[in-house]
């Protein structure tokens, strides 16, 4: 697997993509409002970070809330995310998501729960 | 730049690795005690997981006492160490080294201050 993105939880995602264009000369990718959430992806090679600033309430504001802006998960691609899933269940990891569903920028996501991988929230991501 | 590695810290790097591999199929590629932390790189394609197990007091059993396991840092590989710190100092980041020093792997390194980078601590590496 390869590490798609790193995702960020901040409370001014236009503000922070400025930064890091300026400090790591990290342009903007894709750019949209989905899932309550305004998505910003910066290119890193053939990584990004995603940057995830809330609109409404949700599992992010709640991050936000409790821990205050920082890293929030990372997203390994896979080109089978059913077969990562089922590897995952097989070794007895808690799911967060038990099947696909559509995530940011038109991708398939599921979530695997940070209490069975080390306190890492990961994210399996299928373009 | 481009995302080198994510540090996670740790309590068990053995068991973790070991874990990691299973669930993401990312082989050990390289391991050494560094620091006072027993450190392991997995592989993702051309970037790593770097686990961070402390065997002595210091900022990974500190992060660990107050945060439990997970992310710790993100690192981005960069050809010029110097320049990426002139510029991170240009736009006013507080640096956790002004300069660069020895890192894991024979690698150069130097932090950036969480709270000037949205909350997130980013390591320079140069290779």
């Amino acid at each position: 697997m390869h590490i798609d993105h790193v995702g960020i939880a901040t409370e001014d995602a236009a503000a922070l993509a400025d930064l890091y264009a300026d400090l790591f000369d990290a342009p903007v990718a894709h750019e949209e409002e989905f899932d309550g959430l305004r998505v910003v992806f910066l290119e890193f090679g053939d990584s990004y970070f995603e940057l995830l600033e809330p609109l409404e309430d949700g599992t992010v504001s709640r991050y936000l809330d409790a821990n205050g802006p920082g890293i929030h998960h990372v997203a390994l691609e896979t080109g089978d995310i059913e077969a990562a899933l089922d590897t995952a269940r097989d070794h007895g990891v808690e799911l967060i998501d038990d099947d696909p569903r559509p995530g940011a920028w038109g991708h398939d996501v599921a979530f695997l729960h940070p209490k069975s991988t080390g306190g890492v929230l990961i994210e399996f991501v299928e373009h």
